[in-house]
């Protein structure tokens, strides 16, 4: 099912700018039947990115609606949303006032082996690289062409993410996660200015590590800063922590974890909240 | 009017990956009551990207028999051809088997002010960079968020066109065109290994240049470059050539453009030939 403007539909213009430009964002929600998780930081990321991109935001509200109309009981499910500058004729210059598509999806959520959670995950190294563009860095927008040439540089299904490097050759991430190296009692992850997604999940183990006492570094990485750290983990919304068990050819330990951090960081990342604590 | 598969309808799937991650590409084709200018160049540039993306392109029969029935005798008119990797599920692996969506769409010829071509255009400088990314570079794909954003840098209808640069300074071209600058006898273009497309008319400027005897020369330049040319144009398929008279408070000398070439290119990109000589 899915409400596009809220009308029950799945059909939207050939004419919408998200189509002909990419000109949108879109969020990825793990929804439980008691409510969603990560409710707060996917609306305000999805703000936030509207505001870069200069398109106006639905109110809060008008989206809790429809997400009402959506949830299913069959839990737990995935709410996508998509948020749109919407229609606009032929070429790049915007409407002066746009009139956006707002479009809420409803998926069943993925069945990734539980064994990744517990056990940790194969990786591998991405040749595609990210376009660096500071304007879009951080938000989840609609152009997703470099993640969609990396993923399909693999179809081994026990390789569970790949990684990707800037032009630089700065490893920024999974192609739909973050990362984080632990080395000792400092977690470093890929910093965002230039490409990149500033995931929710991330954003919760930077605030959690705090609270622990762990410092995390925001920093330039290279490939070899990955291979030479004690222990690696990824996140989002829908894996919460996936633990690093190999990256290429070499093996990762997860006893070098810090597990007090990342159970926290799951329990954050799946325990559903009401929608209306957005 | 508009058809999606060959079937008349303005609507889409929302689950296509052309509107979930910008997965496909377009063309955009001047065609009169004759038929379409540069027709061959736009389908080998389809192709050619459709198969850097690995999205299985449609026969041009296909292609062609829906052009038919898409023909208007108020020509001129805009052909919008847009080919997408289809349907698919969420997450950004590929159908192994993808049914690409083509949609194709007439929009009105735009109503650029006359004078463009003959005095020619004022031009700005963009502040939006572009990311690069060699596996993108060259194609016209359809993650044009970055074009979206440096065309909204102005509002004012005097400037005809904004120049965007890369990352790392060099200039690429319009938000919507190729730049020539011309220095004495040679002609220079920037090279689009990293980003930027390869345009239909700019192919030809190329080709007509040699036969010309002018030297034409793909390099990295700088917007100082631009600043000491002796003359500059932009192309595309819909304005032809665009003189520049003005780049931000730099005038340029029309007299000193190569007046033969620039009739020629002219000529190139605003005949008719027929549908069949793709």
């Amino acid at each position: 099912m899915a409400l596009v403007n809220g009308l029950e539909t799945n059909l939207v213009s050939i004419n919408d700018r998200g189509l002909l430009y990419g000109d949108g964002l879109f969020e990825t929600v793990l929804v439980h039947a008691a409510g969603p998780c990560l409710w707060r930081q996917h609306l305000d990321r999805l703000e936030q990115g509207a505001q870069r991109l200069a398109i106006p935001s639905p109110p809060r509200d008008l989206i809790l609606g429809e997400c009402a109309r959506l949830a299913s009981t069959e839990a737990p499910w995935v709410l996508k949303i998509l948020l749109t500058r919407g229609g606009g004729g032929r070429g790049y210059l915007a409407p002066a006032r746009p009139e956006p598509t707002r479009i809420l999806m409803r998926y069943p959520a993925p069945d990734y082996p539980p064994a990744w959670q517990e056990h940790g995950v194969a990786l591998r190294f991405c040749q595609t690289r990210l376009g660096e563009n500071p304007r879009l860095a951080g938000i989840k927008h609609l152009n997703r062409l470099e993640q969609v040439l990396a993923r399909g540089e693999w179809t081994d299904p026990q390789i569970a993410e790949g990684l990707m490097c800037d032009g630089r050759g700065r490893l920024i991430g999974g192609t739909m996660s973050n990362l984080f190296l632990v080395a000792g009692d400092v977690l470093v992850t890929p910093a965002i200015n230039s490409c990149g997604i500033a995931g929710t999940v991330r954003s919760r183990v930077m605030e959690i590590a705090a609270e622990e006492g762990l410092q995390v570094r925001e920093a330039d990485i290279q490939r070899s800063d990955l291979e030479k750290a004690d222990a690696a983990f990824l996140t989002n919304a829908l894996i919460g922590v996936w633990p690093v068990r190999q990256f290429e050819h070499i093996p990762f330990d997860l006893g070098r974890l810090p597990g007090s951090l990342i159970e926290r960081v799951r329990r954050a990342a799946f325990t559903p909240g009401g929608w209306r604590t957005g």
